[in-house]
């Protein structure tokens, strides 16, 4: 159905204020005008470069063909590299702060990197503090309008590049699984570090009793598939919808149970 | 103008964060690219159904020929039946949960209505905790691209479906008017569960002097039909933009003045 | 690249809840569905007339060429006038309250001005509440499929269009520069509202030591031109990619160090 029309997509630590998103819409249409620019995500918290990384490349699957812009940019201004890379037919833009390489390598090895050094490609009067308005989204749409990719800057070579530490995810001796909180959704549900691999080694059963801890607070909770598989105000640790374990309250928000921050341990173990 | 070219449109509780929206344009652009998807309201509390049934139903004489898609979904991956229906030239497609009956019935009865019970059309690899993104958006998208309505889904009876209650309004016997609190925008403007049609039975007269009552609390205002017809910082009663009876402090936040909840019970009186 | 293929903009005080967006694009998509529908920003504080005109007035330069709708309208439904002005080849439709004047005089001085008095361009049904979707975007819509522009209202005089004072900056006499806080952006950075002109005036250099004073409360800061021109956690105080003055504080946020409001007055002082 898709006859390979492609799209810029955007996810950014933006937020919704202050104007900077719009501002990427109108310098994507001023060059593109009849391309369709899809906000993947702009509520990464600001300047967590590794959640940015984490959310591109669990929403790697669902890409379709184009160019995807991602901008979570402390470093904007100063020495890190502005960059572009290839993996199979799609193409990554923002900073080389470890952001696009997950979500890139989903399609494969990165055939082609370059850094982007031809100013004749960034907007005029480009400031030193907002790359994605003056470097990111007019290379992107250039290149979405077909310029090539080795057009807009220089070859570097893809083991360069700059590469993030995965989060901790420890399977302990006693049977039970140590990660990290990725995230809290917006309906209060608990992220973690560990995918449906790592949960597969332990080896749940449906309804089996479990204890989630997090320092010296726990909570009981039982290994379900879906919220309603627990009676409401109760807690279900279960692969969440990006194949991620995860524990939630059914009807309830699991943060308010026992709060979190991002990059706490918890553990999840059987419950004696 | 409008060559009845369809669009989709979303409305959901998901707000602004963790990247569910855009998931869900990422999987419709990846079926339907050329179709406009329209963002209506991802602000409906979180698991509020009844609001999001009202804000659809009220948002319906707007809406261009199109699918439509609701998503407020506490059941998800439970016994609730994902279904689609069809009122006219209007589709609506989402959990039958009652969110999508008073919406479809602006257009006149139910004409068909399915349980989308055909895998073929959901998105492979289906999680039981998103249903927005791997049943909803992908068979919109497919009617969208012409697929009939009896293809996606076993034809149901539409007195099946789940039709929720109306909200409370209550005609007193001293002349006084009982309704719930539907919403509290974000100008901070309380709007009632009561219409037009309701308000046009007490009769009131432009600048007459009203009582607006939660519990002990009350405040003093006059009837209107635009902030202006008050003095800045005075309250004043009025038919707001949904047709809905509604209170409002001119150049300021009425829910400021008195703190509501939403369902809360006011009563508009005439003040002695 | 770009064929003149007009657009639609979007600036409103609406936030992201309750729905008004959507309801924009709704009324757009019913009158001139091929057209791109863009938001500019819908953060403008409520009520914020002023800050919604330099938000518009910064914009200005990357607008495509189209018919630009600006709305925060304390005074909707009361006597301010709904306009449509032309400056060049870019439209700008909103409330006659100052708000348009600026961005719309980016692009030269006022050609045409109407005042939209002619029903048969409004939406059926008008409500006195909500002139955004009842006035504004249906006439931005038939603007942008080709009605000329004095079909839709009377000529008016440009000269008698509201204008707003601009924000204060003042060069004092012992070498200080005055200015008012702008806005406070999603990552805390301070825009002040002296320019990068106001800014040359004091002849600064890069890592010159200043002094950032907003009352009694004072910071220590440099100047630079990229947040990492200081070490994480030092304020810095640039040019920002607005042109506008600001201070920052590399890796943290400038608000929490130094509480301020939008139309606080700052100093910024060569510190001693």
């Amino acid at each position: 159905m898709n006859e390979k029309q492609p799209c810029i997509t955007l996810l950014t630590d933006y937020g919704d204020e202050s104007g900077f998103v719009g501002t990427l819409h109108l310098v994507a249409f001023g060059i593109a005008p009849r391309t369709t620019v899809i906000d993947l995500d702009h509520s990464v918290p600001a300047g967590d470069v590794r959640l940015g990384a984490l959310r591109l490349e669990r929403l790697a699957r669902f890409l379709p063909t184009g160019v995807h812009v991602a901008i979570v940019d402390p470093g904007v201004g100063g020495t890190r590299r502005p960059i572009a890379i290839r993996a199979a037919d799609q193409v990554f833009v923002g900073p080389d702060n470890g952001l696009l390489l997950w979500g890139a390598e989903f399609f494969g090895s990165i055939d082609v990197a370059v850094v982007l050094d031809k100013e004749e490609y960034f907007l005029e009067g480009r400031a030193r503090t907002f790359d994605g308005r003056d470097i990111f989204v007019p290379v992107a749409a250039r290149l979405v309008e077909g310029t090539r990719l080795e057009e807009v800057g220089s070859t570097i070579e893809p083991v360069t590049l700059v590469r993030l530490e995965r989060p901790v995810v420890r399977h302990q001796p006693d049977g039970s699984l140590e990660a990290e909180v990725l995230q809290v959704d917006g309906f209060g549900n608990v992220q973690l570090s560990a995918d449906a691999s790592d949960a597969g080694e332990l080896r749940l059963r449906v309804g089996e009793r479990l204890v989630v801890e997090r320092g010296s607070n726990e909570v009981t909770a039982r290994y379900g598939s879906a919220y309603a598989d627990v009676e409401v105000g109760e807690v279900v640790v279960l692969i969440d919808s990006d194949a991620q374990l995860a524990y939630s309250v059914n009807g309830g928000r699991a943060e308010e149970l026992m709060p979190v921050e991002l990059g706490d341990l918890v553990t999840i173990r059987r419950r004696n």
